[in-house]
């Protein structure tokens, strides 16, 4: 399939925006990249589309470093319940019926909803692959797609296969896509994926240049379980089986991490992790600790954030997941002053556009054209003694423009490109399918 | 002064609305009261105002039962530090030069965020309280409004006069409010108030019918400094000066009560008190323990939702706060059914009414018509496999229309009984000049 448009045909002046720094400048757009933020209006100002900006502040897009996007079919319907009867009762069943189709409509609802959230990349892992993909390159957002190993009851032959087709056919979108979409090799867990297909992951993901995106260390029964099989603590049994690997340090985004101790963030820090926080995600499904950001920063783990699946979030805001973040670091090590809100918006945005090698999360020149405007007359915003900390602690309801890869996505908070109403249209009418299919 | 039109001067028909127990009805509104919820359409339909609600959920209005509303005005200004640094070097500087106009500018814009997050009443505790009062009744808004004692540096003399004061000001804005406004007494806590000043807040609540309102067990400061100095623990000591008595069952307010134990619990529960729970700031400020909510409700203690003010949240949003009081129950208990959806729905609606002895909290025949609508076409509602799940987990920018006291103030998604515009540009402009002028 070929996509539309999916960078800006016209050059994009957005006019005497605030910047974060509360210095207004205009910011130029031409193709995929920001190539001037200044005063001045001289270089290509002349064409294009303008965005006037004065009551608006311009900051970098957010990066979900972290999802299960076609999840969103699921949002309320199985909640308050312990994990295990969680997963085998409620979403299992229902995931086993999931067709190539809902996967399809239910990521294009969570990247609606992510884009009106200020979110332009996610980090996703799920079933039919291939189909989120396709949902996110149409509506122009950068998906990073897992192509994913679940090795319980198959051969590793099978495994291998099945993962192999998912990787071609998510690269078949990719080369359509002008570099929106990146395929990742996607194992799901240690207690799912057999030691030598995590080796054959790794190996793979080296042959091919991609991210490795996996969960780790979110519950303790996950770690009490890896020493019990393992003798090791997982990040500890990644090491012992060659699953870290030199030539992909940098390339890891590990999901959750929570129970990370001080020998394992040592090990992830010397391969140059990342770590996707998903904080909502942790207490509501009560994992029973809290992620040690200093410990992880001090090993030179790069800090990211998610928001995990709607399922278990039930929202894909990151505004949220950032004061959350905030929030309970400062309770659970008892300190209002950890995470501040410049870092925990770094996370979402710099430290992310990292984790995914990107040269974004800066509106600056030579960056990619990634930026939401922020409505400053928004209730949240007022008044701006410290617009970070508006952003962290108060924003929402107040992205009012996305830009991604150049191009304008939402305009006047309401999504241009496609009808937001037959995406919502088509989500409830999945969802009510898929739930009354499966008793 | 006289407040134009705080009940409605027309009946109001809502038609065909879906209520939270999935069936759908006509809400049929006269004066300030639900006159008929039913599938018919006989009673008083043909005349007054028609909502059409057939996209619609209506729910009961929420209730914020602690805040600062005019420390709106201080959003953003000092946050990620330590709670006495805070005050002392930021708040209260800017507080000691805050003037009456101030205060009602402050409110009418807490008011106005608290009237679109879909909450119609709040227990409002600060300086020059008959200004926020003022404020209150212009919006329609449900206010219980705190004369204040503070005795720190004051004598007794001093400090009574100046609460009978404003309890007399509020009253003179009460008389005029249609039942909207009632004043509180509100002793700010017990490490700022005197002995003898509590013993008289007491009798004086008791003599004037009016609920008491204090922040209680915040802080395990606040409890080693009672047990030091009065050899009890802050719930011991009211106990021990009489403070707690039975004339005034069931009209103590208590916010945080974090650090209550099970004696204190006992007492409390005794006294029928409420208990309002503010989470976020708790989280924000580090109160280094959690709301022991089982021991509480064990105890027969009325556990309610607050914001707390601005300055420490940083927004005025009972969705929020229902989020995050499920996901700390859960994660701090280490139980993912802690404190499910729809318990967490009571504490901010029907237990809430409760508290402050309101025939509200339900949408049903007889109960007040504080109400408000929420677009079932909201991407925070769609899909629809639980709707309080939505509510408490995913909902936010949803509260379409909001009804308090019969009467409509927001009619898709905007105010419609004052300028949004004017109120936020008022509130801007008085939080820089507060900020500029105390330096």
């Amino acid at each position: 399939m070929i996509f539309n448009e999916l960078i800006s045909m016209e050059p994009i002046l957005i006019k005497n925006a605030l910047l974060k720094n509360k210095k207004r400048a205009n910011i130029i757009i031409d193709g995929n990249k920001i190539v001037a933020v200044s005063n001045s209006l001289h270089k290509g100002a002349k064409r294009g589309r303008i965005i006037e900006a004065s009551n608006k502040l311009a900051i970098p897009s957010f990066i979900n470093a972290h999802t299960h996007a076609a999840m969103s079919l699921l949002k309320g319907y199985a909640d308050d319940m312990p994990l295990q009867e969680w997963l085998s009762k409620k979403i299992w069943p229902i995931e086993a019926k999931l067709k190539e189709k809902d996967i399809y409509i239910g990521t294009k609802f969570a990247c609606l909803e992510m884009l009106k959230n200020g979110i332009t990349c996610f980090n996703d892992m799920y079933w039919y692959p291939w189909k989120a993909a396709e949902a996110s390159a149409e509506l122009g957002m950068r998906g990073f797609i897992g192509a994913l190993f679940l090795s319980i009851g198959k051969s590793k032959e099978q495994a291998i296969r099945e993962f192999k087709k998912q990787f071609k056919r998510i690269k078949a979108v990719a080369k359509n896509s002008n570099n929106l979409i990146r395929p990742t090799v996607a194992p799901h867990a240690i207690y799912t994926v057999d030691r030598e297909i995590l080796i054959f992951a790794a190996e793979f993901a080296a042959k091919h240049d991609v991210l490795l995106h996996m969960h780790l260390n979110e519950t303790k029964e996950e770690v009490d379980g890896c020493i019990k099989e393992h003798n090791a603590r997982p990040a500890e049994y990644l090491h012992k089986i060659g699953f870290l690997r030199n030539e992909l340090s940098g390339k890891y985004i590990f999901a959750h991490g929570v129970w990370l101790n001080e020998q394992e963030a040592a090990l992830l820090g010397k391969y140059r992790a990342s770590v996707a926080h998903c904080p909502i995600s942790n207490m509501k499904l009560a994992v029973g600790s809290a992620l040690n950001f200093n410990l992880l920063v001090s090993n030179n783990i790069n800090v990211v954030l998610g928001t995990d699946g709607n399922a278990s979030n039930n929202s894909l805001n990151m505004f949220q997941e950032m004061k959350i973040a905030a929030l309970l670091q400062k309770f659970y090590y008892n300190d209002p002053t950890k995470l501040n809100a410049s870092q925990t918006f770094q996370l979402a945005t710099y430290n992310a556009a990292n984790a995914f090698k990107l040269k974004a999360g800066k509106v600056a020149e030579g960056y990619l054209a990634d930026i939401i405007l922020i409505d400053l007359n928004a209730i949240s915003m007022v008044p701006s003694h410290n617009l970070i900390s508006n952003l962290v602690y108060s924003a929402q309801n107040s992205v009012r423009e996305v830009i991604c890869n150049g191009r304008l996505l939402v305009e006047n908070y309401k999504l241009i490109i496609e009808k937001e109403e037959k995406i919502i249209n088509e989500a409830r009418k999945t969802a009510e399918r898929i739930v009354s299919n499966s008793f």
